[in-house]
């Protein structure tokens, strides 16, 4: 029997690739053979998960937090297929934010994802894909694009420091030095995040406060960042995706043609999920937290959509579930088998994913051949 | 396919029968036949088990109980095999403690027990079960014993009242006036305590407390006791199971040669349970809670060391669960699933019990049949 593991992280708890780990090896044994595929939604785990699926390197080099401090950035590099995976997160990270005036969305920026872009052309880089998610910036990209070779010009012409709290003074900008090169790299970026770039579920509102925005710092950052994205956007509207990783998406699709794929999508593609699907007896999927009422995105569905097309059985492993199982079949997840078995509290829960998990596991194994001939004696 | 459900009561939440109804709902379906076995200790539900086994009425009478208050006594009984079945809780229940004076167990007593056997025999029974477990007295069955015709006496050969507060004056018994057709009856008690009438693990240290003995009366009544049960034991020595039900144990074996049964063996007897263990394709038992370091007379076990012997999967649905599932495998009890899959308190938990277990068994039902062509679409 051929069972395939695609669970996404268990966010605090456990990684991918942790959790599809777990899972084989509570289930593979001499008759069963499990093929585990790592997965994520272009946040945090998204070089890991790619590493783990493709055989790759992890490139280590220079650049610059979000704040301007230099620091060791790591990003995927694949070599056979000259693609680099850069998470948004690596340089730009939420968890950079320290409180303080320097990391506040007026002064933090996107820079140090430029450089990463830069040493993967300079490796030769022919595609490109950028994991944004987890980011504490909300600079509409302006620190990415000037590292790229992008200036942001006033009314007299004058170049403007490239950080938000400068956006009201914009007026025009100019890619004619953009980086050489640039033009003949594909990029992709992965992201979960509808949002357009201005709004009620935009960049600033939508993700603001936990970004360390205050409720009566919003007006004024959303007018300066609506001046922003207007002279970027030249008259045309701005689209779902654009207010991902604080504005990075709306900067990437506009100047280096980047075309938006969600997370999973992306690591079907290259892992070839479909296919090992369509070979399996039985998938597993897994996820911290589901809710029948809003499935649109979650790992699993998307899993259990591709499972349905080839009739395949799919078990979800879930940190918490909410909703009627009925919802749950009809998306093609066949069982929704929770983590918690006993008393305790989501801490504890927590704390414990990785036991819980192996438990459940082989309890959801033992149950699974219970009936079989060959599990019988 | 053939499942046979055999769930023990859950203390506080569900009884056998109820346990067994939501499990088999959960199951059945065209192709899938199941057979519902209710199951009891002894104690509470003891009636109720055999009643739903078997075809039998409930009879309804005027009796006393442990404090001599009238009240209405139900015991079952059978009519086609002349058989009986009476629960010492019935008339001599702890839920009958109030904390005072008159049912402190220096004046509680078992009458009410022979009230309803001389019924039982009034109704032509052949056979009575009594099951002893969840009695609230300590009366080492003096009262049963009063009531069935046999006096204690003093020394100097006086009547005495038939409570533990006499149990001093106690020299010797009288058991020449014994209700006549007592000696045709054949006497089952069904128990699983397994406590002598004495000494640390007898009817008044293990047992006492709970029934509001304290720990200052305790020697004294001990005292008492020994008394008394070296008279009615007459030099031969106290056995096993001697001290359930407060010492109804040994009265019962003493004076109408009652033979010990645990509830499992009597019920199992009484329903054929083995022959359809044997034709069943699965097992589903449980209980409220199980332990791998105590798992001597509990219901699962009990049934899993039979469906080993025709080497059927067992499956057990626990309320709460400790140890090691590889303990549990050896005793035949292939899986065993709890019934918490959330963040909860105990109370909530029992208070949930019927909805849970109906969750769960839902769940693992699909879960068994994921793999099963049958299912698969």
């Amino acid at each position: 029997m051929k069972i395939l593991t695609v669970i996404d992280s268990m966010k605090g708890s456990l990684t991918s690739q942790e959790a599809n780990a777990i899972v084989a090896d509570s289930f593979r044994e001499e008759t069963l053979f499990v093929e585990e595929v790592a997965i994520a939604d272009g946040g945090e785990g998204t070089v890991a998960a790619f590493l783990s699926n493709l055989k790759g390197e992890r490139i280590v080099e220079r650049c610059h937090n979000l704040y301007g401090k230099k620091m060791m950035g790591t990003y995927g590099w694949i070599p056979s297929q000259k693609l680099a995976i850069i998470e948004t997160a690596e340089t730009c990270g939420i968890h950079l934010l320290d409180g303080t005036e320097q990391t506040h969305p007026e002064n933090t920026h996107s820079f140090g994802l430029a450089e990463q872009i830069l040493s993967a052309m300079n490796k030769g880089a022919k595609k490109i894909i950028v994991g944004l998610g987890g980011t504490g910036t909300i600079d509409g990209g302006i620190g990415v694009l000037h590292g790229l070779g992008v200036r942001f010009l006033d009314s007299l012409g004058k170049i403007v420091e490239p950080v938000p709290k400068n956006f009201h003074k914009i007026r025009q900008f100019d890619a004619s030095n953009l980086v050489t090169g640039l033009e003949q790299i594909e990029f992709v970026i992965a992201a979960d995040v509808a949002s357009k770039i201005i709004g009620d579920t935009g960049a600033v509102y939508m993700f603001g406060q936990q970004k360390g925005l205050l409720a009566e710092e919003m007006p004024d950052f959303e007018n300066k960042m609506t001046n922003y994205s207007q002279v970027l956007l030249e008259g045309t509207n701005s689209e779902k995706g654009d207010g991902a990783a604080g504005g990075i998406g709306l900067a990437l699709r506009r100047i280096v043609n980047a075309r938006m794929c969600s997370g999973l999508e992306l690591l079907a593609q290259y892992s070839s999920l479909e296919d090992k699907i369509k070979h399996a007896d039985l998938v597993i999927t897994g996820e911290g937290m589901i809710d029948s009422q809003s499935m649109q995105g979650k790992v699993p569905v998307g899993i259990a959509h591709i499972a349905q097309k080839y009739h395949k059985p799919v078990i979800a492993f879930v940190g918490s579930v909410q909703g009627d199982p009925e919802d749950f079949k009809q998306h093609g997840l066949s069982v929704i088998i929770p983590l918690i078995d006993q008393i305790t509290t989501l801490e504890e829960a927590m704390l414990n994913a990785k036991d819980n998990l192996k438990r459940v596991a082989t309890r959801t194994k033992a149950t699974l051949l219970l009936l079989s001939n060959e599990a019988r004696r």
